[in-house]
């Protein structure tokens, strides 16, 4: 018993080690040089705002349990994925996407810097993204030329784009169970998924353990996207209350009963995919175990109680 | 005499099967699978209209002077810069830019399919634009990996983005010659510096080669961004008439007459540069030469003469 605290204690100083190395490396790639730009400013505050960091955490732990460890180039590519979740975090608070007031308990950044510089700032961070990976060190042209394949899939037409794009226009319609999965795929599994890939290359992975991490993903997504369901409506979250009001969610058609064991369900089946490229009981997994739980035990006694603390995304 | 005539009906019939194969590689590479797939919808819409696909004639036009003929790959790098040049106009044009109402004759995409689905459209395109890079036949992954670079330089923080805000912010400022120049030159020779360098790149050209092109792509914008200057107030260019009202813009400065010097001086210093790279008197030249004359020509007898037919841009 013991141990295990002592195993806890010394992997949450792990992961703050980590989210600082993190946090220092997009303090670098996104330079504040000059006063009146605001534009730089929109990026940084979108980037640097405090977050969970979920995504580069996941890809710098599983590269690790692939193997590779110390890589020079995987903290760029773990930042590279980043700014892109802060440009589509930008995105989707317009006003003519999901008109938020409000991101990680702060003003959404078209409120603070304007339309304008929000849209911009976005640009410049999804362009951004992949001029990192281009010069990430470490890799060869092959890795980085795949990895810009990859985050170029996920951002498109079929990825995060599709998946907004099928919220704005389906939300407020009647969905199948079918295509709310669907919509959630694309809104939150394929970037889980390039972040995946992402480690898969830089650790030189076997296109087995590359596929096993697409089906994680493809849980590790769904699970996540159901506790952003079940949390809207709950004011302790950074991000505006009942957001999803109108929308049919999961939660809305099946009851937060049925969707917390729908999610426990993604989370075991996320857990075989990564055990078949990772082995069983790697970091990664003791990780993202004690992540959810930790959100789900904030979340499942009352979802009207407010003003509790929980990490903004 | 009827050798020169002979030369340029050549040279057209030449540009207009370019601009046939660089059309129907956009329609290949932006397919509408599903009608009810507006972002797609828009992305063709914005990609495909008739333009004067001055940027991907440039690069092969280009390429071919610098001794790379028929590259497999190099189509679909004119193509990618292409599609980053569309999604500049579609967000250009956004009610909280420009806010403009008709471009190439049409009007502008945010009133056709609305705010959300053109920004989406635009996200696609950019980062469309890079997958097709990572796959372009025919280049090794080192030549990919460079593209990635000066593309992703050419759009950010420090070029397009960059001089949409400066745009912006100081558009009705008074500014300096010099303060107009630099924000001309981040509106356009960056796309067009990029457009160059991926020939560059693409025919293995030699760095000194590069720097003498990325002078010309300097010159060439400049003197873009001065035609265009010349031609707001008319009524034929397909776009809105005097968008740069209250702007202090050259034109407004210094006079149409100055401006024309000008820009014939930016022409002359370009075909240097250019010679430099390619040697001179090559169709690259013939061609750029041709069409600023005839934009000239369109634009010098009567400024504000109406309904003359002028390529949309």
């Amino acid at each position: 018993m013991a141990s295990h605290a002592a195993d806890i204690t010394d992997q949450e100083e792990e992961l703050a080690r980590l989210r600082e190395r993190i946090q220092g490396r997009l303090d670098q790639l996104l330079p504040q040089t000059d006063q009146r730009d605001l534009v730089s400013a929109a990026m940084r505050e979108s980037a640097l705002a405090p977050g969970k960091r979920i995504r580069p955490l996941l890809m710098m732990l599983t590269a690790r349990d692939l193997g590779c460890v110390q890589h020079p180039g995987l903290l760029d590519l773990a930042c590279a994925v980043e700014m892109v979740h802060a440009a589509s975090l930008v995105l989707d608070d317009l006003p003519c996407m999901d008109d938020a007031q409000l991101r990680r308990g702060r003003p959404t950044i078209h409120r603070r810097f304007g339309e304008n510089v929000a849209i911009l700032a976005a640009v410049a961070l999804l362009s951004g993204a992949f001029g990192v990976i281009a010069n990430a060190a470490g890799l060869s042209d092959t890795q980085r030329t795949r990895a810009v394949d990859e985050l170029s899939r996920a951002v498109g037409q079929q990825g995060l784009v599709r998946g907004q794009f099928l919220d704005l226009s389906e939300g407020n319609a009647t969905r199948s169970l079918e295509a709310i999965a669907d919509t959630n795929e694309l809104k939150t599994s394929v970037l889980f998924g390039a972040t995946l890939q992402l480690a898969a290359i830089a650790a030189e992975a076997t296109e087995a353990a590359g596929d096993a991490l697409r089906g994680f993903a493809r849980d590790l997504g769904q699970a996540f996207q159901l506790l952003d369901d079940l949390a809207d409506g709950r004011s302790d979250t950074g991000k505006d209350v009942a957001q999803d009001l109108g929308k049919s969610t999961l939660v809305a058609m099946l009851g937060s009963d049925a969707v917390h064991q729908r999610l426990r369900e993604h989370l075991k089946r996320a857990e075989v995919h990564f055990a078949h490229a990772c082995g069983p009981r790697t970091p990664t997994q003791a990780f993202m175990h004690a992540w959810f739980e930790r959100q789900l035990n904030h979340e499942a006694p009352a979802m009207s109680t407010v003003s509790r603390q929980r990490q903004p995304s």
